[in-house]
């Protein structure tokens, strides 16, 4: 039997009369949609539009809940008193899970974004903060993240299921860890490469780090961006790329 | 068989460091919580202590939907698009729906505040964007709205409960509406003509408008304030006077 | 002697993460900038970003006072107390100021955006407060609003220098009022058409309306748009025209 | 001749219909006014009526700078890019300056609240975005800081006048900083004791410490609080308790 993995990508990450993914564009290409709640991006009306195109496409939407950052994007790390950010986190999701099934859908797992992605990656408190929100809300939706992380951990020993996640135009480092954006190696542009780094992590759930170390990486689901017309045309070539290969793309949740 | 009438009144209504109601005080009298959303007061952790001390109070749980407006606290009038406003009131109400869940209870009506009260009074369309979210949402939620509205007749249109409410310490016309806060008689400030009023309000459906004239008010509900320890004991008052005049204070929903 | 005329176009409407107008582009094209000063659009970086660009252009920087409403881009019409709304003038004018000085430069002009820009164009209230902030701020500075006006009247009452502007993009009633963007007429998109009704406006101070009528227009300013590459590359045209038509742009400030 | 110090306390610390600090009793009190600029609390019709009583009063208005984070009240730590820091001091600086300015005062001194503050303290980075706006904004203004903090050696390293202040009702430890809140002897509660304190530091230029150690502390200014009716009450024991003790209490801007 072949592999199969899912895509998934940010959408909706505009706010009122500003907007930044491309989303429609996306919907053709990826089968998770990493929603905007509010909190660092996503008017209400805007997660309305997209979970309506996501339903009508067949996308399965996520919540991908931030913190209260709309200056920063989300970007800031922020150092939240742990029942705040819980808080925080169970109104995103119920707010988007509200909208998604006034759309004809449903959330089917929570991504953080930004700041708190990688904070909780690494944190037990802020990790512990949002698995404690997931649980509150409905202990059946999968948590997103990082393969290997805290968050992923801490999200399993909460009886969450977890899905991890691998990132085509990232390098990696030797443990398995994304490299930093200030070092060399972090970003991977040529869209052939990101295309065969995406196939190597369905195909072999491996991939190769910077330093030339042979790793494994258990990834379910690989993360595409789609901030611009050219990372969209990059997220196009891993799609076709997986297709040819004979993985099959389709949503875990 | 005696009258029975529900008291709500506006709780949460404080932001981060700041507050305003006396939530706790305000349980002990009231059977109905209208609970901030966010949008003109409440944040998260606000919203999740108010429900969790409604749930262990038995009181009901509503919500209530403003402008996106903290500076203004949603008193200030803002020409929404409908479908923008609509889709504010459905973030809003799934936001508090999922908190009030997490703390064992779930969202019971929807009361619109402030300035969204008054204009979804008087003007379909904004009565038509709270009653499309509600819809939208879940159509067995009641919309608690003013006797007599533009809102209570669009959403019933819509085939949503409608609970028409009074105020008890708020002048009335002969037409039936409030007497506007700049006008003589707009406030009922005496302790004791307020409850004398509630007592009028619950047991005969009436009232004595400002110019004299007797009027018919259809309420299933009496909206009391606790935005001030003077203010709980009026509440206080009023909920006194009604058991001893033999109504049965209980929630409607 | 040759006519002279303003060119002027908001810039710096971004927000944190996001943008909208092409300010590189606009800089080169343009005599005065006016700059969103937060409430609307415009965070601090990007005010002080956009600052320092101009004062490297020679380019005025004008303050584009809003109403607080990030979500709604200053488009919603907002019923404000007008003490409160001369005080978020007052703020935002200030903000804008301090940053520009820090520039190298400083607040030329003040110009009302979206909804207040309309409401202050036809209400007094509005248009009181508007002028209340900028007397309170600094009597000298001129006010840029639509050639009569209200807000071009209540400002000359109260000893402001006023400056008129017209839009190159915008169809003209009879009474000189801007044709509603909902009517036909409302929007000129041919390049050509756009520019020659520039020069039109600049030498003959004229144009003529949706029906046919000539009129006067009294304009020592021309609006001219770059929230899109197309509208930038108008903008260029119109300023060429001007050139060729023998109009000194030159701002007025 | 005898000593003199200055009285400093947070005024302005509410936000639209919120209030937190009993203003008019500080006015009465303290000689210098902290008062916030909107980002962590302050609208500002609220700087405007705190910034005009002031001036009425005689009490020199300081800028009480924040983080961008009215949910946190400012009390979360944020890990700010430097520039974006430095953009939103100068301008929270600015809006205050032409407000008070509108009052007929000015700004006389910068101080950072709450999670600032503390980072401030201790951190280059932070410390250094904070100076850098008031250098671009002014660079005769003081800055208002923890005696011994990084601030103040950042501060003074870039030419601006420092002032050190202690604080009555905290702990200090041997090394002069005060003692963590989650620690004991963080806070010292009883009135006598406190004013006791305030006299010892305007006069002896020293302290106790919480191990016994007698510690030098270095402050023209002292910082009260006024969050309270108990507060008030307890900054006015302090002020009383100064002047018998014989020192001047006196703005030191």
């Amino acid at each position: 039997m072949g592999a199969a993995i899912d895509l998934n990508a940010d959408l909706g990450e505009g706010f009122g009369r500003w907007s930044l993914t491309e989303d429609e564009a996306l919907l053709h290409i990826v089968t998770s949609a990493n929603v905007a709640c509010g909190f660092h991006a996503g008017d209400p009306l805007t997660m309305r539009t997209v979970c309506s195109a996501a339903v009508e496409h067949g996308v399965r939407i996520g919540a991908q809940v931030g913190y209260r950052d709309l200056a920063g994007f989300g970007r800031r790390v922020i150092e939240y008193d742990p029942t705040e950010l819980a808080a925080d986190v169970l109104y995103q999701l119920a707010a988007l899970d509200g909208i998604a099934r006034a759309s004809g859908g449903r959330v089917r797992y929570v991504k953080p974004h930004g700041a708190l992605y990688n904070r909780a990656a690494d944190d037990e408190v802020q990790a512990g903060a949002v698995v404690t929100a997931v649980v509150d809300y409905d202990r059946s939706l999968p948590v997103l993240c990082l393969s290997g992380s805290v968050l992923a951990d801490v999200a399993a020993a909460a009886g969450l299921p977890v899905v991890g996640e691998a990132f085509v135009d990232r390098g990696y480092t030797a443990a398995g860890r994304l490299v930093p954006r200030s070092d060399p190696g972090a970003l991977v542009v040529d869209a052939d490469t990101v295309a065969a780094r995406a196939v190597e992590f369905a195909v072999e759930r491996a991939t190769t780090a910077v330093d030339g170390t042979r790793i494994a990486v258990d990834a379910a689901s690989l993360c595409v961006h789609g901030d611009s017309p050219t990372a969209v045309a990059v997220a196009e070539r891993v799609r076709t790329a997986l297709t040819r290969a004979g993985v099959v793309v389709a949503a875990f949740a």
